[in-house]
């Protein structure tokens, strides 16, 4: 597979609300967008840093696997998002192959019209893993 | 303070030999420099993905932070790090001035020749960032 860029990191937090003064008073970064991501069970800010996106994932339900990680004490980066620029489908072929352990079989729309996959952390070394590419 | 990109991931690992190939292998990144940083007592090894950097941080000791984050059982990203273009210096007074608790008062060496600083994650709503420049 070929990875141009980190897309965005999703960091998993229990409010927006409470965490956006943080990143736009004081980091001096700029929320653009907010989306709910119904599939998902989150709420979603975007933040631009750089050619990085700063996803800030709020659960919207208490079954949210978002929700569920923040229960279970998970704070900070819930997962790491790499742009594939031969596409997802692609890699996740490439990775099966590998022996990778996958959450998706196939792409899925996610927010940003985005196409996007998991990869399993017990195969990726502790890091949620996300592959993605525009839709 | 003027942040232009997210300069490097700090990815916890209790050896970097052992993920590395997935970084490398799955991922096709490429590992460009291992490095000790004596100060924080941790081996560290370089990837570069676009314009980010993303840090292997395996603890050489046992008090070493990332030692303590490992056996508390913290995974995946340890710490989120910023550029700054108006000086880490002037980026610690302005958050100092906000009220964010700061772990370093100073820019200290990090890895790669950087002048870096830790805010408190207390402060930074569960993301442990540092702010860092080009010494």
């Amino acid at each position: 597979m070929k990875i141009s860029r980190i897309d965005h990191l999703g960091i998993a937090v229990k409010s927006i609300e409470e965490v956006l003064p943080f990143y736009e008073n004081v980091l001096g970064l700029k929320c653009y967008a907010i989306e709910e991501v119904a599939d998902q069970k989150v709420k979603t800010a975007f933040l631009k840093c750089g050619e990085v996106k700063i996803e800030l994932l709020e659960p919207t339900s208490e079954d949210s696997t978002v929700a569920k990680y923040l229960e279970k004490g998970g704070r900070g980066v819930h997962h790491m998002a790499f742009y594939v620029e031969d596409g997802v489908a692609n890699a996740l072929a490439e990775c099966d192959e590998k022996g990778i352990r996958l959450i998706d079989q196939a792409p899925r729309p996610g927010a940003e019209q985005m196409m996007i996959s998991f990869l399993h952390p017990k195969s990726t070394v502790g890091v949620l893993t996300e592959l993605c590419e525009k839709a």
